[in-house]
């Protein structure tokens, strides 16, 4: 293949990542604005956007608040288990993938008592395990699992693992970075105290902030908890309830761009419209995928529609490095995998992709493995 | 006055705030794209920004490193203290303002050992005392101050300050949040460690990260510090220098706006020239408010063109309320007094404005001060 020439100014790649993401244009456009922070038309956008969450929820602003946190979906993270696990007691960490051992490894920076559950990346969590550690361990007050853990994109039983957290008294976290918008949930329903997911994932909006769906009586008991000033999530929420503003300067057009996209999501039928386009993209995805000879890494039964891990050819011409590159000079970004046993790349089928995008990923997919000489089947 | 009809889709208001600010069409232009974050344009944007933010510092990359930092100003405040502050040593706050007391707050939250200076909000901190303080507590390691104290405008001396500061051989952390990019700083000539800043202050990006300058013999030193993954400044450091990426999710748009911002910043002839442009913006500023009748909260010898406050006038007829929402009406947004003892409002000098700018708000101000029926000499 010959390296083609890249014209300046010409069209961005398409992302089949696990975001940032491919947005719409209007979404970026609703950025080419300037508002200020403390600004009456400012403080109303945030204030629809935190309503807005809350219905994605199912959940009414009774029982549950939206909190707007700054930074990066990880900070959102953060700001939960800094925030809300008592001074000396427990959380316990379910994982089977490296977002869960990421949680883990922030709790233990902070100082936090941790217990994990570790699972194969490939398997969901142990149901009776989980019951008993909680059983066993009265110290512990909050239980974390990871929604769709993006290093495989393998689907948690997050209402099951609920209805145990919930018998236990425990505060439940859910991280659902990448499924919130793309997978209905009812938070309610699943016992959910906190859940946290990013305005660059399945809403479709930019990078640049992060939102915790929290219960109010969960939240309100955690005063004192917080072990930083800027991830303190009762002191966030206090201040949106005072003024309706961010205490600290927030990412204005992030927001803005943010319910631009809430309004995209909603002409397209809300989140079950979003979750039939991005089914439809992974249906098309896996099943070309298969066509051409790949192999998910996951059994199908625990796949969920975010992201797949393909399993590299077992041919040595296939390299993983030229395969992204060659794919990446025809204008699409795939990602690399992050399994630990096994060698993967990923790729994601959420943002502004359609099915024809994903027709036209396969096509060159085709192309660059004929290119490189691998042969599949 | 009537209620201005306000037509959807009209020009944003005009920022005279200390931030978010009025940006320029080109760099809120420069986000109409979308990146992906671990992909090599954006890869190649991280170094140039970084390496730029360098050369706007004075320092070059054998001393010096730029360590990005997603979310707030705040947010890399914390970062620095949580990161590089050794555990059971001590942190010399200096403060005459609300962002000297927030820093100290920061500290004190994350269980770190703070010893405050503290001085009146219109007076420059004692070097003697500073002397002092270092000479009799050996467990102070590190020493932080604000350049520009947003809380009034006043400008403190860190050049002064840097040489006490190094002579104890301990660590300098300047804030130079408000200040970086319009008023000129050679971090070495200042001694300084570390110094913070954010994406849209004086370099008229927009919200979204803010960025550390650290002296690299310093930062190596604090292996083992961080009590937060998110604000792991070393370790955020490593990441760069690994791969190029950001450890977590960046703010990709605020990113691409920044890089635009600071090409327009070198067209204005630098560090120097944004700060004539300033310069000239509070001189016409203040010459106009004194012929309104306005008086200063400081004397001008303390007083920098970042911002000024000035005192609510001596007539019953002024409310600040009516004056904010009336020069809002007229589409110019300023900023309520954070001084302690005094009744104040601000005004900024940055962002995108420029002297005609500032000249349309003074014959507002005038108009809305008449309409009120204020007396102000």
């Amino acid at each position: 293949m010959k390296a083609r020439k890249r014209i300046p100014g010409w069209k961005d790649k398409i992302l089949f990542t696990p975001g940032p993401l491919t947005t719409s244009q209007t979404v970026k456009q609703a950025m080419l604005r300037d508002l200020g922070s403390r600004d009456v038309e400012f403080i109303g956008l945030v204030k629809d956007i935190r309503h807005k969450l809350l219905e994605l929820g199912q959940v009414g602003p009774d029982e549950y608040t939206a909190v707007l946190m700054q930074g990066s979906g990880t900070f959102g993270l953060e700001a939960v288990v800094s925030s809300t696990v008592p001074p000396d007691r427990k959380l316990l960490v379910i994982i089977n993938g490296a977002y869960g051992k990421r949680l883990a490894r922030i709790a233990s920076v902070l100082k936090i008592d941790t217990v994990t559950l570790e699972y194969a990346e490939n398997t969901t969590p142990d149901l009776r395990q989980i019951e008993e550690a909680l059983k066993t361990d009265s110290k512990i007050t909050n239980v974390s699992v990871v929604h769709c853990e993006t290093t495989t994109g393998i689907v948690n039983p997050i209402r099951e693992i609920g209805e145990i957290v919930a018998q236990s008294g425990t505060g439940y976290f859910v991280d659902a970075m990448s499924s919130f918008g793309a997978v209905p949930v009812n938070l309610a329903e699943c016992s959910i105290d906190y859940l946290v997911s990013s305005a660059n994932k399945c809403i479709e909006g930019v990078p640049g902030f992060s939102f915790v769906l929290c219960r109010l009586s969960s939240l309100e008991k955690t005063a004192g908890h917080a072990r930083s000033v800027s991830f303190d999530l009762l002191d966030q929420y206090q201040g949106f309830e005072k003024n309706g503003q961010f205490r600290f300067t927030p990412p204005t057009h992030a927001l803005v761009a943010f319910r631009q996209a809430l309004a995209e999501l909603e002409a397209e039928g809300g989140v079950p419209g979003r979750a039939e386009r991005y089914r439809r993209n992974y249906e098309t995805l896996v099943v070309g995928m298969r066509r051409i000879g790949f192999k998910e890494y996951l059994k199908s039964e625990c796949q969920g529609y975010i992201i797949t891990s393909f399993l590299y050819p077992d041919d040595p011409c296939f390299s993983f490095e030229k395969f992204y590159e060659s794919l990446n000079q025809k204008d699409y970004v795939i990602y690399p995998g992050k399994v630990s046993d096994a060698d993967c790349f990923r790729i994601g089928n959420i943002g502004r992709i359609f099915e024809a995008d994903v027709k036209a990923l396969l096509a060159a997919i085709a192309e660059t493995v004929n290119e490189m000489g691998v042969k599949l089947k």
